[in-house]
């Protein structure tokens, strides 16, 4: 996506550990106008697909989740990773390792809020070596439901966790890829 | 607001602790259908206050908080409970003591995000005691911005952070607040 490209060309810093930096418009603050137009993208990639639920986790995911729940016009889950008071009975876990963070964490869903008859779409922020994805996955398959496809911004295409998916098998659509990265430069894939 | 009122009389749940259980449309599961309305009733309330930027804490009040700044065009950023790779710099910080899992946790804002020509609307899905709202409005503060007010969709009326506020001139405005309740029932604060 062009569109989405430019913007992180524009205002993206690249910091060492091959980290892109886009909390000015992503996953801290938000500029909820350009969100918008990506969750527009990926209702148009997905709208013939019968989507009906719109999965994701917290927290830095949940915004793109969000509008575009919005598009579709159906709910959003976002997974947790803490348990609260709120969250105590039947409930889907699986592992994720975090890349900014470096260590595993567990997520949680509530099961009665993904069920055998949901068509689910996986909706990240970013995708590098594609740990929540597979996390998420595993709950959608745990759930019974069906698996539609996974859509994130940014995917790192050089840590590779995106081109094992789509491997095995799931339709994944990332809305900008960088395929190299070096301290002042990022390559994009072709679309 | 009536609509939010029949939604927590519907599909609300009433747990020990005076819990209300609200995940299956605003923390959880979210029904953007739900929290849209809610948004557009947070932009009629503050239509006219002059707001340049929505903040949130991390992660159930992002929903909301994003679908509002939708409403009036202007970002959101949400204070982050973690520090990530992303988060190094420049901080500011508050303490929040959390009602759902009873500990202290810090949150954190890049300083950039939050400046003194801001005008600042805070928004979250609940209202208890009000120690993340004090948090954040220490942020927006130490920041030099301008404090509009707050909003959130649910207070609880009778733990008293609400009106603590409203004592001391902060604008809150909440879209339901349960002034009482027991095992299974709620009384909601006339409008």
């Amino acid at each position: 996506m062009r569109f989405l490209k430019d913007i992180i060309i524009e205002r993206g810093q690249i910091f060492p550990n091959n980290v892109v930096k886009v909390d000015c418009f992503l996953n801290h603050q938000v500029d909820v106008v350009i969100v918008s137009e990506l969750a527009k993208e990926i209702y148009n990639r997905f709208k013939d697909s019968g989507v009906t639920k719109i999965l994701t986790v917290e927290s830095s995911g949940i915004p793109l989740a969000c509008l575009t729940a919005l598009e579709f016009k159906i709910p959003f889950v976002f997974a947790k990773k803490r348990r609260t008071i709120n969250l105590t009975e039947n409930l889907y876990k699986a592992n994720v390792l975090s890349h900014t963070t470096g260590k595993y964490s567990e997520i949680m869903i509530a099961a009665e809020y993904i069920t055998p008859e949901d068509k689910v779409l996986i909706v990240d922020d970013f995708l590098a070596k594609g740990s929540a994805l597979h996390a998420l996955i595993d709950i959608v398959n745990e759930a019974g439901a069906k698996l539609i496809g996974a859509a994130v911004a940014i995917e790192k295409g050089f840590q590779g966790g995106g081109d094992a998916l789509r491997k095995e098998g799931v339709r994944v659509e990332s809305l900008a890829i960088i395929d190299k990265m070096s301290q002042d430069k990022m390559i994009f894939r072709d679309e």
